[in-house]
């Protein structure tokens, strides 16, 4: 069933912006997103790494803490402003979900909370300023990755998730449903004015399948698969290069590490005029996934990271074995 | 003098969306933007052409009337729904503008009136709702022109244009300053999230100096050059392919049959967080206009497209002959 | 084991130039080559169509003529002007091999030959010469394919091929051998001055695996695959975007619609001073087929296209299955 | 006056190579050749430093020997082997040109002559081999410069330089002459069976004009001048990016620190067939110097690298002031 969109939501979510994970290795971590992505690194303790892409004024959008296990801590939102902290709590409590202001480093006012279907979320209103490098030419490495994007999340109850986010004021841009019904299978929804911010599909939830980085063109991503060669990270690419149909994404995908899976690809259409509708595509419909090439890796559909204190739930919607072979573009 | 932003404009202008020109020859003109620019021929009558770019799903981002005369009529903005035309009428008013509704084909509600400096504009609601190209990709030709970005306004009165549009709820993202000062020369206005969506710079004015599509990358910028060279329009480019410093765009221009002006260009970088102050560059710096490369021909500098009804007005802002020469890259 | 370059070879070969095929529907494969792959129709008659790249002065480098299999009829090399052709009926002689001289339409003096493995071979002097297209760019389309490059071919025996070849003048740039010893598994021999012009691999044969086309670059081999999709060929692609560690091709791999592959690639290293030794590869490195991302489809490993009169032999190196996953890259 | 192309020239020369400059200050050379155009740095001595592209196996294709002055010493050509030493000596005495072996680091056999038009040259049989880079993506820097292609001289006798050549085995692939003539102003010759190794234009000689290295593709060719920019090498370009109507070259020229000027370039087609006649251009076809864009620098036109121990003599062809126009593009 189609969310409806609330349009006058009480609170300016403005942007996905960050994630917070947790890595085994810190080192490792700071040579793949540094030298085989090609981030900024902002900077290091002992236990926290913080890292941005070229274009980035805010502090990180990617921060890894140490820590004995691999996991995805929360998704980062950006507010429009201190006093959205105040309007997010009021707008999260009249929907009966709990918040809780916090202290984080080198961040401003900070909500975190928990969405119905289990994501751990903070909403930030600043963001200690740095420089942008994206006119140290000189500095680029790899992907030349410009600013972080989106994400996307496994989650067992697609309806229930679209709901409460387009209840946020997030609006559908597109979707995939069982094969001519509506019952949502994936849904993509924006609030920055183009494509997605935040998108879910259904599977054992809720895990983080991969959040973005935009880079500047396809000889950028065919680059960066060439240092991930260099480097010895060639096995770590799990699809890609291709082209989605649903979003029209040149993509390419790598795991760090850790497991954690990094989507580079070369920016969106652009989606603000209120009168143009979403877009809608039957889940066995054999361009959804991809325009053209080849299938994606087993891993890319069933592996993701997890949270740390959330069990996994089944998805509700089930799938028919042809149905699976079509969402794995096997047919 | 920086403006002020005015957070909470009371109308919601979502962003810059089209032109609406003059033109002595449309067939020429079709020929030019369809051929040599790569844009979609939407639909054409005895008497207008209407042209849109390849992932766009609003009927028009450029419309030609054929006249006489060669001259830009106005420039188009979206708002978000119908009920921004009364909002954005009471703000008018509020800041002592007249406005008048009007009847365009293939346009929902649409309001027209003149913004101090004297630009021609029209907000409007919504536009017949057409299927986007972008994945047509054997129709691509040229630049694979993507979406209407913005305009560049030429104007006598930078100041009184910025404060304007700042009071309607753009905001400054860069901008050009006398040495030393705080006296503008230009500046770089956004509603969308990115570097800009109408610019202002001194000089006789009011004049379009030009408006802008967005390209995929520097290999559909270098294509559309060639296939200006190859169809005879190789003196049709006035500038570039360059990179300016302000704004970190590659762009390339060129002059259609008409002399009217359109920018290629590679996308901006993101502007949305609130925290992020403008950026501020010396109107002498060297690398203000362009990063790397060969200065402008003097014809990029000093041509504009006129509006029909107004005279033109000399700068405020008056140049010394050093100033002139640093403008123009010439030092 | 490795062959002798024989540099004094009495014979002038100067590169490979073209193939003969046979098609089923000359209209479908019209449509593939001119519109998914972009080359230019030079001509086409009730029965053969003859194809070139954008760069290419002569006649043609791909023939199709129309049957009820489809099949590789030839593979054509230009040697440097008409004398020629009796100083390789010559050569060939003294190797032991027959040749005939034969009219070929658009052709000078053309000779046909079986090498060793029993690949039919032309041999052209001449070529009817017509307009390089390659500064039309307004009529360039999918991946501005440049000029036709090299072919590789499944043999039984590719010592033995190897050895002719060589003999003839061909000279070896790298190759795959059995782990640790010089058994030959594949041999990429060049004539022109880049890596390769002929490539024999090890397997049932003899089978034409693909020839190729050169590209400008990454950008035009991603449009290549996006038109491919938009026109409902998404399927045909059997392998890449990848890269090659072996030779350093950026490729794309096609299936037309009679089966026969084609490869896009962003051209070659050059190979001209003859003091550098070839490049050896273990047959079970894992960067030798693909420095990077995803293994290859199996079809692309098992099928190619087969010469109308010629039984397939079985390889006379054989694999062990441990190889054998090696080489598919599954390990 | 069209050269007659000598196919049995009795030696056999390869390629261009190499070119032996001075320079006043190796750490800015080093700086320049490394970081702003991205070669890699062979080697280094207090006097001298040696460079070559990424996947040259070659020890060095550009030598910077410490100077007060800065001057080109020598353009480097190799030569088939060893043997060909000897083939050449005769060949040059046979021509009337005396010839001498010298010893010269990291080279093998090694032959200095002067040419008749006065520049000073080096056949080299063999150098030391060394390591291509080409598959180690991450050291790539600016433009990723694949290989050493060729020279452009400035002679005042076209006409005697292109015969020289042409008698020594180089064939004519392109030309200008003045307007309805044969009168060579420029000749483009080609051994190594694309566009160009060697181009003589008419003008104040002999000086060299600049060198090129070939780069993957436009993205590079942006990247690099970016780079230039962000280094504040920007104002070093004299010329591009843009399209040579003549060779159908991309190019963008650089000067290096001393004033040597570099060109960068997205490669030739390939001339190899001898059936194919060169091509013609008036030498006031305006699309000849460029097929789109903007006009060179004057500088560029005018300034070149001296020999050191040869007078410049005057252009025995003249022009009228209209040609030169034409030649500038300034019509």
């Amino acid at each position: 069933m189609l969310p409806t969109w609330n349009r006058e939501p009480g609170l300016r979510v403005t942007r996905a912006s960050h994630v917070v994970l947790t890595g085994r290795d810190l080192d490792a971590s700071e040579h793949f997103y540094r030298d085989v992505v090609g981030l900024v690194v902002t900077d290091r303790t002992e236990d926290t790494l913080w890292l941005r892409g070229l274009e980035e004024a805010s502090h990180h959008s990617l921060t890894i803490h140490r820590s004995d296990t691999a996991r995805v801590l929360r998704i980062g939102m950006r507010v429009d402003g201190p006093e959205e902290i105040d309007r997010a709590t009021a707008a999260l409590a009249a929907l009966g979900v709990e918040s809780a202001e916090v202290e984080v480093p080198h961040q401003g006012r900070t909500l975190h909370f928990t969405d119905p279907s289990g994501v751990d979320v903070e909403f930030v209103a600043e963001m200690d300023v740095v420089e942008r490098r994206m006119q140290a030419f000189h500095e680029f490495r790899s992907a030349f990755p410009q600013r972080f994007d989106h994400y996307q999340l496994v989650t067992h109850d697609v309806q229930k998730a679209t709901d409460f986010w387009s209840d946020l004021g997030f609006r559908l841009a597109e979707y995939t449903a069982t094969d001519g019904t509506d019952e949502l299978w994936g849904s993509w929804l924006e609030v920055k004015g183009n494509t997605h911010d935040l998108v879910f599909t259904n599977g054992r939830g809720p895990r983080l399948h991969h959040w973005a980085y935009t880079v500047p063109d396809a000889s950028a991503l065919i680059h960066a698969a060439d240092v991930a060669g260099s480097l010895g990270f060639g096995d770590c690419i799990d699809r890609g290069p291709g082209r989605h149909g649903l979003s029209n994404a040149l993509f390419l995908y790598m795991r760090d590490p850790d497991g954690h899976r990094v989507e580079l690809f070369t920016t969106h259409y652009q989606y603000i005029d209120p009168e143009v509708p979403p877009i809608r595509w039957d889940v066995s419909h054999p361009q959804r996934a991809q325009l053209w090439g080849m299938p994606a890796s087993e891993r890319w559909f069933f592996e993701a990271s997890e949270f740390p204190d959330r069990a996994l739930c089944e998805p509700l919607v089930s799938s028919s074995p042809q149905t699976l072979e079509a969402y794995l573009g096997l047919h």
